[in-house]
């Protein structure tokens, strides 16, 4: 017997970044973090047992995938084949409406949907918190995909204490992250492997000590809409996670000349009254953030701007959710 | 009764870099630091104590300062006077050979000049050590430019212990400086003002807790010439540096998308076996340091890049010292 189930799940955006684990293989992070969904990109992913398989299968925008990424898909299933009792291999057909690999975080998406879809097909009845933490072991960051909006993860101790929960609604605040694509080659340095390296950094130590003071002043600047601290913290915070990926044994670097222009006159755009602020995850795109209704006039000026190809306009998005039918397409 | 004396100084390039002080207004820093003299750029400094001056003067490149730029050389000029027992006031005449605040740090060759030209001219006589400590409290940089080649600036704790020193000759290693001036707008932010930044951001303390092991490491590189070792810790202090510089509050950015290109070229250019690395001070202007005989090639690979207007080549040069005659053009 064949068991399928489907979900989607959006990536997000951390304000407050996650970067070094104190526990590598349950991801339990050095520090918690904060972030908001994107509601625009989605992945869609289909999970079957099928007891006719030899091995898992895994279908990504079509393409069969083998090694590292089969494995960690294969190894996310183990976990849920143990919760529940099953044997089968499965088939995993995955989407993304947004190019992989280009430092917008996939596999956040990837694994959220991939927790759900494939919990429900196993016939799991997973709450919120518990398919956080089950995406958690995937991909750290996809903890926070699983619920709504403005989402904290708690860094906890071990893998119970460990989850996200959402602190506002999609519709607490509308921002727009638009996300100035700065080159789509795949990047250099997968996250997880940038992880590892965290702690040669001599100041990810220190890094780490000031977060929940950079936290709690991005929770209070979120709930209380205020743009001008937000701003500012989501900008330190986002330099202090580049810091420490530069200064690391080896270091990493995932700013362009692009990325830096787009760096300087977001400032500048805020030195002028604009509200608006950046921040950069693990590859070269900046995600500008500003009020929706700033949007348009900051589209403008980012286009006016030299390398700047493509600006993805995005909103703050829900959980993750399974489908009721077969997503088209797959 | 007039008397005159004239200096010659060089600026220098710092490998393991000067960011905060212990002591503001003496200079005493917050760690020590390591710097090669640069040879090929000079300021020429001309003091002439006159008891018929009604204030002090400077000249700086032909053209008459006042403001914040004579004060401060006022400033350095009370303290010799204090030391020399004089009343007169003085003429300072300095040029500089190089674009001044681009990011040369020029603050260091004119306070050395000054207070080389300046003791002599109120007929101190200082030692090396002296005159370094006299330096410093003019600007912390300038004390390197007082010693010959390759220099340590021992932080210490007090005026007595600050002061730096040669440790090794300019003929020990023959090193390129490659200064590219990506821009020679003046900055934004001048270092002094930044230095009393620096404790603002959340990683100072541990970049600080961390600077003897870089020094260490860097000192031993450079005495056994080796570059690869060299080339790592001085890339990582320069990050060090920028990455409490735009982790402060407020940040500061040096950084402009010409100097990132610079900085990846060379990272590609060392991975494919090119021995050079990169250091930038508080500017957009990339050092790129390489063995002498590989100047050439690296300074053709540079100018292939966009960006690239021209290209400073530098070796390591010779203490501060008094000129026996005034020299020409002023």
């Amino acid at each position: 017997m064949i068991s399928t189930a489907s979900a989607a799940a959006h990536p997000n955006i951390a304000f407050i970044k996650y970067w070094g684990d104190n526990n590598q293989e349950l991801r339990i992070p050095a520090h918690s973090s904060l972030s908001m969904n994107l509601k625009e990109l989605e992945t869609r992913t289909r999970v079957s047992f099928d007891p006719s398989l030899a091995g898992d299968q895994l279908i990504l925008n079509g393409i069969h995938e083998e090694g590292a990424a089969l494995q960690r898909v294969s190894k996310m299933l183990n976990r849920i084949r143990n919760m529940g009792g099953l044997n089968a291999f499965a088939i995993v057909e995955s989407e993304n409406n947004f190019p992989t690999g280009a430092g917008i975080a996939s596999s956040a998406s990837a694994f959220a949907a991939l927790s759900c879809a494939a919990s429900s097909a196993a016939g799991l009845c997973l709450s919120e918190r518990e398919l956080s933490r089950l995406a958690r072991t995937g991909s750290g960051s996809a903890s926070r995909s699983i619920p709504e909006g403005y989402v904290e993860w708690q860094a906890g101790t071990d893998h119970d204490s460990s989850y996200a929960f959402s602190i506002a609604s999609p519709d607490h605040w509308d921002l727009a992250d638009l996300i100035v694509l700065i080159s789509e080659e795949h990047k250099e340095t997968g996250s997880s492997l940038g992880h590892s390296l965290a702690d040669t950094s001599p100041i990810q130590g220190a890094r780490v000590e000031d977060a929940n003071r950079r936290l709690e002043i991005c929770r209070k600047a979120l709930l209380e809409r205020d743009f001008s601290i937000f701003a500012d913290i989501v900008e330190q915070d986002c330099n202090l996670m580049h810091a420490v990926m530069m200064t690391s044994d080896p270091p990493l670097y995932y700013w362009f000349p692009g990325t830096l222009e787009v760096m300087r006159a977001v400032q500048i755009w805020r030195s002028h009254g604009i509200p608006v602020c950046y921040t950069i995850d693990a590859g070269p795109n900046v995600h500008v953030i500003c009020p929706v209704k700033e949007a348009e006039k900051v589209k403008r000026e980012l286009g006016s701007l030299e390398g700047v190809n493509s600006v993805l306009e995005c909103t703050p998005g829900g959980p993750t959710h399974l489908l009721e039918s077969d997503f088209p397409g797959v």
